[in-house]
């Protein structure tokens, strides 16, 4: 049995690990922390995870954690992450990161967008970027997995296939991406009170979003060049799910089949991917609760435009469930372990 | 007194109508059809229309009718409004069309969007496009308006005066539209069940969306060019309210503040558009149950791009609302007058 | 024009006042407080009134506004609103007070409930309960007006005439309600998260809410006797509308035709209250919006029990519709100023 | 394996008993039928049970379905169960009923509330009324069980200890329950319209719904005495969920602690009953998508009464849930296979 702790249990994305890992047969639970809560039962925040019965949360003592688990899932907040991570690595632990902390390679980068100097460089060059469809090898062989963001994780696997066949100009490139609201975490901040989302609809960081640097970097690493995307989120009144709607200009003619056909040649081994047929189109309330990416295309050939959408769990393959899937490669368990549960619909 | 008749007055749009004429001063309601329901009363279907206590559906009647009323709101399916439209304008009453079948100058592009012919073509060459932002002048003059669709309404708005001051390339624009589900009509269609739309997110009519040749037509009047766009509506979680997210690619340069100001100077006189200043982006909510059209702006200097977000209600200034504002004009009455209302918030 | 204050502006009845009083052509607002957000634009919290374009927060500074206004809504929150009340009284303004401090007749019953001291007796005995239906002459005189509690309005509104009638024991009485999350107010606690509300449903506070002894004290009231009352809220996921189910042992034997009569005999002049046809129940998305209550009745002959089925819109008729409705009576104007409006639906 | 097949499969209750299976390991799906979707894929109308990639609907055809499967869920509609369920056990198949056709033991009483009669005699004097909390051992030995109507479920967990410990008294029961829309089924009536549902509460049925001899027929069995209740249930804007508010005079003094205590030893070994702690109440949030049933309870002390609060997923313990746990007892598998997995949350 692997000993597992996760660090910042008491958010949306920690609660899910709890929630995902209940069936992993080759896990044990043994240590959740979360500052505020220390001391607190993890049903007396989480009341649905009474499977937990006896586990309460402590603080994040380092030390005393190394003791306890030798693979440790991080949902701290960006920032927050840092120094737990460089600590757990350093002592040989295997870390996936839910954080931003070390996805951007780039640790200028990082500066820039989250405004805060990244102090561990050396093991930042030790992360790989945990978009298992992307690079499942070195996960395998990882110390650190840099778990993706939630509409990257949506976005790159609605736009790999495309750059990889050529089939799109990369810098035509728009992502309006429309987010259910737990994306915003669990958080006590008035605009994300019932009353304000509900019935509402709303644009927010355009242009600004700290998911978009991660997004042009991995689109960077797959065609060489520098490229920027304009990226849009959305937020909408529903709990989980993010869809994204991909627009860029062909290169080339193509015909809709052709380029299903290249998605499907791309993603033929993935356990997580599912190419929808010619004219069918994703919803997220078919992956709620799942780890599927669902992928719908079209070639709009009035304007030359592929366009592609793509659905995913913004808690699961956005989060909880692709730290999971990485776990479960870098530890060598079977890939869909404890992930396979169908969607809860309606 | 204007006494006015609702052609199909059992729709969502029908209601809107009869909600919104409740505070209209100068007008009297003296008949409402709709086919399967008449004879019952209007507060059978709608009892929230209790204000109407005593009015019954009757069947479309054209004779009768004609001796009822001076002004038709009709507010029929598409290819159903078409004889009627035509007769109550042959026989000089005022008609402000909801439906489709006048929107559209050209009767082959209408055939191939609608699948059916159109039989008026006399009738369809004194129609003038009932959006009052571009063709007040035209409105006030007109015997027959055709009421813009939904999308449109808000793409326009959102689009015109960024064509009109050059700033885009017209051969960029890509309109990502998210609507309520009122959009779709009072339906029993499985599909809008609300276990079916609740915690849902999609896309549907990629590129094949019938809104698209409306908006590519008023597009090309305002360029004298032919003009394709991108547009994509999905389907939300909510009531009432489109957001459409307007992407284009800059011709030159250009700051916020300038596009902004420009915008202002296009609307000034406008009672209807709102726009928002600078870092502010509009929310659906804000103009639920109002007339209003607000837009937020920026330009994305590292993708060159304008990113133009505008909201309404799908079925205020999306359709009844603003064919009462266009009754308002054609009539000469104060064009605010019943649709002053603030929005219901929360 | 009378000059209207409105003291505790950025919560949610707050904006209600503001909303309905738009259309209101005797009333001119004239001051708006709010301590957090003094110097803040309306608008800034509330974007949907820009009807208000020009008018801001001020801090609640008695001496100053008594020389802006003449009448007041106190829309602070309990305990708060007490030193206030007590102040423009005294200064004889007219004051119509929404939160729960003049409500009790009895400070110990205060006291005991709402675990603070009255200290305002002298004006407490001059403040009349505000429910129209009951005491529409003394509030025509009043000159504070204790502006009931969401809940003891739709309670009321159903009991009475059963009560009034003897149709029904009041010892069995059962009033089990639902509200809509805007009856929390505008709050920033996790527990009224978008996602924490959404698809939830609880009861909270049973036998223990602060509405029970004001339901209790209008029956005992009514019936001169002493009345304790099950009274059980619970939190649906909507914005607005309460729906309250009431029960009742019959006292003896009663056709449901004979009760709608009662009813309706006891409300024939009232101008906000629809007593529904035998076999109709309200829905509160029919009264979204507006000042109504509706209410829908029946007799179960199998266990003679009296059931009730009211709605209201907890932030118009239960909390700043009855208000205004409070205002017109004391001001001498037509009652149903500003409040004819037809609900938002759907 | 255990060879099964699903009669109606193309409803909620239906996909919810697919969805379920996947993850049971001694239950192959053998066939699933439905006359309108015959030939179709199950995918086609449930993309989200694409883990039955290959299976097609087809037409009820009962001699062939013999050959396929020894256990058999019905999942059809009241009334178009009668004669299969009788043509299943006389072939000596296991049958779970989830209509309401085998419920009622005695048939009149069927025949009154569901206006048709009951044609098998011999095979309902067979049936077991399967609710595992009160019938175990026979549900172990039967070949026919009858899975409890969704309210009856919730409300007969929440009544049952209060009776067997002669807390209450059985003639002031009031059930007051609200369920999520999924309770109407998939279906196309407009006013389970996403727009008619949404924002929207009301109650139905009022005295009249046909849970309620199911409620009285097993609170008649527990206290061998004919008992009534008022039962009203109440239409609430959200996917799954059902919570009853249950309300009955004391018989007895006695304390919170008490009742909960007796509840606690009641239900001590049920695998999906939760008695909750002193003060607190249950959500259905936290029991989505789960077969357990959840139940806050105490005592107000100024009324006399026992207030007790259930939740339940009407889809799971509500319906197919509570079906697998019916077949698993029948087939000696334990209980709680397939049925472990964590509510999802939020």
């Amino acid at each position: 049995m692997l000993k597992v702790a996760i660090c910042g249990g008491s958010g949306y994305t920690g609660a899910e690990l709890l929630r995902i890992l209940t069936v992993h047969p080759e896990v044990e639970i043994t240590a959740v922390t979360a500052e505020k809560s220390a001391g607190k039962k993890i049903t007396d925040i989480f009341p649905h995870l009474h499977h937990y019965g006896s586990l309460s949360y402590e603080p994040l003592d380092r030390e005393k954690l190394c003791s306890k688990a030798d693979l440790f899932f991080m949902a701290l907040p960006h920032a927050a992450s840092q120094d737990s991570v460089d600590f757990f690595v350093r002592e040989k632990k295997k870390v996936v990161d839910l954080s931003a902390d070390f996805r951007l390679r780039d640790p200028k980068v990082y500066e820039e967008w989250y405004r805060v100097p990244h102090k561990y460089n050396a093991t930042l060059k030790k992360s790989i970027y945990g978009l298992p469809e992307l690079y499942r090898k070195e996960i395998a062989r990882a110390d650190l997995v840099a778990n993706p963001g939630c509409y990257p994780t949506g976005a790159l696997i609605a736009i790999y296939p495309a750059l990889k066949h050529s089939f799109i100009d990369p810098v035509t490139i728009v992502i309006d991406s429309k987010s259910g609201t737990s994306g915003a975490g669990r958080q006590s901040d008035v605009s994300f009170f019932y009353c304000e989302v509900n019935e509402g609809l709303k644009a927010y960081g355009i242009g600004k979003h700290r998911h978009t640097p991660e997004i042009e970097q991995e689109l960077a690493a797959l065609t060489g060049k520098s490229i920027v995307v304009n990226f849009t989120p959305h937020l909408i009144p529903l709990d989980r799910g993010i869809l994204s709607t991909v627009y860029a200009k062909l290169m080339r003619r193509a015909e809709t089949t052709e380029v299903i056909e290249a998605y499907r040649d791309t993603y033929a081994k993935e356990p997580f991917v599912r190419i929808l047929d010619e004219g069918s189109f994703p919803n997220v309330k078919h992956v709620r609760g799942t780890n599927f990416c669902e992928v719908g295309i079209t070639v709009n050939t009035r304007t030359s435009t592929l366009i592609i959408v793509s659905t995913i769990d913004n808690l699961v393959k956005g989060a909880s469930g692709q730290a999971v899937q990485n776990m479960n490669i870098m530890m060598g368990f079977e890939e869909r372990v404890a992930l396979k549960i169908p969607a809860l619909f309606p």
